[in-house]
């Protein structure tokens, strides 16, 4: 892909400064960026670097005011970031793997259903009753059990895990080792106090448009359906116990841990590490700060932190005082003494 | 399987409640049961269900009382959460999967014991000295390495890796992703400060009735056994490192991290993303709230939160005040001003 | 192996006090130690065992200093640990499979180049235009995708999965399931609040001398590299997002979670469970306690704890404080109520 910088102004539909003939050959941060790249500045973090970089071109939102003249050519976009993405979608489009078909070695039940346009890697496993639509990406190692469901357009990178019955979405991701349908963790202990199993039933639904992180676990439902709905983002390594429910366009960063029955709104994003027990109900639009531990139920577009988790400002409050503690002590043991100098002066 | 209120009654040993005749031909959730449904009510937060769901038969526990009348069928039973278990177990039993035998293209080194009964799934690795007992179900993509071994009765889902020299007892069940015998994590640095790898030659034993979920680690000893007793069920994404002890029948939630050669005792129950330091002594029935970071030895039956871990009643008493810390502040602040103000009143 | 006493004190340079002509034949922990065995005390904490352990022959540091005579033989040596390691590799080096060649059922691509002396298990995958240097051994199931590159005498254990264009360096060892190269975590949300995908098109560098435990996860930079620098050990279920840079021979324990585009220097040390938030920049020789939460920048050398961090001796005295925030309220109300008595008697 080579462009010039006015190719790129025209398709971001930005605004030009400098010389609109250079070229460029490739992306790159912009703290990285060399000779013949193109850059681009969202986060104000990196600011400084806009009179650094090496790059040719950049592209940068409106709002940035720049501080001195820079060397290189500028593409003025409305939302730089997303300038970005559209820019690395073209690129991504015009490198996509086009595989097609079967790979020696696959195996693909002759009781499954593949639809067109599909590719299935070497040592891929469709078992019987499985329905799999079109143009899927199926990578080696992956499993797909008996009567699971994959939607069209779907990518199941290397070694994904599919269990019996679960349904997956169309144009989702799912990354290198995401299992889905694993059973429940559903115990009861007898009179000796041995766990007995308590047969995990249900499936897993995955709907439209959700990306599993690498290693990601769904389990299945005791019984009825653990859900994840539509346009959700979930980070590698977390893990969605039996019978949660996820709502649309809600994203988890790495390591989150959401434990049964709990069901989480539309909109929700939760930092890495952060945990839910059992039987909760948070609402839409919550956040949630990295490592928080939720114990109890949060209402719509709440923000929390800490463990137990309280309001964000009620624990930053409590945690700047947590800080100075030991400031807080000395004040308390001064005025103690004061207040023993007051009583020997007034003679009690 | 389609069955009467009585015959659940009566396979239960219930007391019957309603029309004895109806017929259920699956189970539900309280919450979303339909007609023709079976559900059950165990946990208490659930009650107000009792009175808006659409199932034709409940199996209650006698424990509840209900507020009005309901027009479904009663199973009340001592323990509705261990009546529905059994109710599951025999539906899991008529539908369990009978496969035997070895798919094409899966691997068994002529060096290793297979008993009767297994089923071994295409593009499984079954490497040479390996003995896998009766009735094992090795699932595709599962690898069990040189010399180890699989006991009866044990299921190994899709991808599950058990590394050369390791033991796994019987009946017992890993999940899609799980891994048995990966090296200890030690390193010794050298004079220039690079880490030196300490040869990990020990294994891993995994006792009987052990569940291990879905990319749960375990990592093999240094020397000598890293030891899963028996009944123990651990959750998806775990992590147990080398030389620990794991007691029997203790459970731990998701995303739980034991690091090396602490010793935990039986019956624990620890809640999701807790953490244990290395070389530390946990005792019998000891519990650990979820995300709790322990840093020193408990005693038998204690229970423990936080990081680092406190007995669970002085983490909530003292987290009570963090909470409202602030207003703890205010009256120091308060109280400081009087006290000034009867220094001066006092000519001071 | 079977060794005399006087053999490992001649191999280790150790000093020799008891029976120089014992033999071991096997390694043991000190606790665990029986007859025949060679042992060590590297930790005070086992220090008690040294006068109940069963081994035949111990390794022990010239620093401690024995408070009664023991029945066996000591190897006195100036770092027991690295001693033990020693003895270990000379074991492991006898032991190590010799194992080269490709088993049936792999997959090489023809547009692939493989190294001298490589071992290709079952059911391995390697793609077009990838390059495996020398000597590497290469577990089934494992996935190595188009144009990625593998330095000599690396291991990838079975389940690893490197996405295409990423570069693993000489003598790494990647445990089961690990993940190196799946997209970074980044969405922009569209005017509906759906994240649309940014594409993912950089790669992950793994340098040479690192091992990367059983099913962490790497992530492929947005634009240019992840990297992971020489020496570096990453423990289990690591998740390192998007852009992350480890530095030099830093290690991390077990379920660390590093999130995008976050510098972490040289020769650092995060306990279990860590986590650090994205765009911070962490110095060298930093030490982060189990279950730190990273919020901030942090300076060479400097050990902090908590979540948002702090110093660790900040982090401390607040603790023991929040541990007896109790006595602290009650003292505050004791006083409050001294200063209203002192009040009422200066007629106020």
């Amino acid at each position: 892909m080579e462009l010039t910088a006015r190719d790129i102004a025209t398709y971001l539909n930005g605004e030009l400064e400098g010389n609109p003939e250079v070229k460029v050959s490739g992306f790159a941060r912009i703290e990285q960026a060399t000779a013949g790249t193109l850059c681009f500045l969202a986060n104000p973090k990196y600011e400084d670097w806009l009179y650094k970089t090496k790059a040719d071109v950049a592209i940068i939102s409106r709002t940035f005011k720049l501080r001195e003249a820079v060397p290189y050519t500028i593409v003025w976009v409305d939302d730089a970031y997303r300038s970005i993405a559209a820019m690395l979608d073209l690129y991504a489009a015009q490198n996509a793997v086009k595989r097609t078909g079967r790979e020696h070695h696959s195996h693909v039940s002759w009781r499954a259903k593949l639809g067109k346009g599909c590719y299935v890697g070497a040592y891929a496993y469709i078992a019987k009753g499985a329905t799999v639509g079109r143009n899927v990406k199926i990578f080696p190692h992956v499993y797909v059990g008996d009567n699971a469901t994959v939607g069209d357009d779907t990518i199941l990178y290397p070694g994904v895990k599919i269990y019996p019955g679960c349904r997956v979405g169309q144009r989702c991701i799912l990354h290198a080792g995401a299992v889905v349908g694993s059973d429940g963790f559903g115990f009861a202990p007898d009179e000796n106090k041995r766990y007995q199993k308590i047969p995990q039933i249900g499936n897993v639904v995955v709907e439209d448009d959700v990306e599993l992180g690498a290693n990601t676990c769904i389990d299945r439902a005791t019984m009825g359906s653990t859900i994840v709905h539509s346009g959700v983002k979930l980070d590698n390594l977390v893990h969605i116990a039996h019978n949660v429910e996820v709502g649309r366009n809600t994203v988890m960063a790495a390591l989150n841990g959401i434990a049964g029955s709990t069901k989480i709104g539309e909109g929700c994003m939760f930092g890495g590490q952060a945990g839910i027990i059992g039987h909760l109900t948070i609402g839409n639009n919550v956040q949630l700060a990295a490592k928080t531990g939720v114990t109890s139920n949060i209402k719509d577009g709440e923000i929390h932190m800490g463990c137990p988790n309280l309001p964000a400002s009620t624990y930053r409050r409590s945690f700047v005082l947590f800080k100075n503690f030991s400031s807080l002590q000395a004040k308390l043991l001064e005025l103690e003494k004061e207040v023993h100098s007051l009583k020997s002066a007034g003679g009690q």
